[in-house]
């Protein structure tokens, strides 16, 4: 397993982490399998979507602040209950497949790091299945 | 890995790909481990629910369409933000347990490859890894 | 692959189980590789989260109640469209990685079965892959 940091500069931000993903792999040397990206944290997720316009991410983020308000009638006396609710919408893992020594991703596609509870250093758990 | 097509007719359709996914894993020869169905777009997603009931896919459908309307205060201008924000909520991939060369689903669980802007001739991936 | 039973109490409840999720890994002897934990039901998901303060999973609960409110303009007859609704927000399945034997998780975070429409009797699959 890999272990990588991730440092986010604003209390919810997206971070393309598709290069260093693409990298961990590449070092690995296996072929032809799958990765498990995970992250460790309850106030943070990771998604695959659109990396070319970065108005995508921002349309996503801006969403999700509609869905779940920073401020609402919460229970969790943290200040953050909206960060935990949008980590269990975008879940706390994504896989990649492996082909060729190389993440199979479509043309548009990236991978982000979601902080939503920023900003933090955060970590990052990879793990390579080969096949 | 397995590269097939999948076609919409509509913009928004949810399309059942659960026999293909059954046939592909017991063309593997694969009998214990698990299949990884990844979608590699960013205006698609995939989702595993009640197959039985078309009525089920219809109501997730337009529950996605009430959180994510086609037209709303969006950034990225190709009018299609709203396909990319439920892409992300429900995901770019599942994954499958595969136990005596075939998928373990639940009863009522059929796979759905999840076009939120067709139509349009789409592909999916599959890697199947044993245990 | 393993089978446990997990048993709710009332219509929607987050299960916390993550200890037996512990003990099925630790059993398999696996020291290094991945777990795939599936629910094989269609009105049930679940997520990885915070365990420690009992609140965040209430939230959790109460803001996916608004999302996907009990009674709406659903065509699916069986009163139960917003647990189909939230069981796709959420998904079917976790992952988590294996490593010294043990399922590498966050300080805070513990797995929940996320029931949507019991209280009922349910299952869940366990699959183990090493790397």
């Amino acid at each position: 397993m890999e272990t990588m940091q991730v440092k986010s500069n604003g209390r919810v931000q997206f971070i393309d982490i598709t290069a260093r993903i693409r990298e961990t792999i590449s070092k690995s040397g296996v072929r032809d399998g799958m990765a498990v990206i995970f992250v460790p944290h309850t106030t943070a997720g990771i998604t695959i979507n659109e990396a070319a316009d970065p108005a995508v991410v921002e349309d996503i983020k801006e969403k999700l602040a509609k869905l779940a308000p920073y401020s609402d009638a919460y229970r969790h006396a943290e200040g953050n209950s909206d960060a935990h609710i949008k980590a269990s919408l975008l879940g706390s893992s994504v896989m990649v497949i492996i082909a060729d020594g190389a993440p199979v991703l479509g043309t548009w596609q990236g991978i982000f790091f979601c902080d939503f509870d920023g900003p933090r250093t955060r970590k990052l758990f990879v793990q390579i299945i080969p096949s």
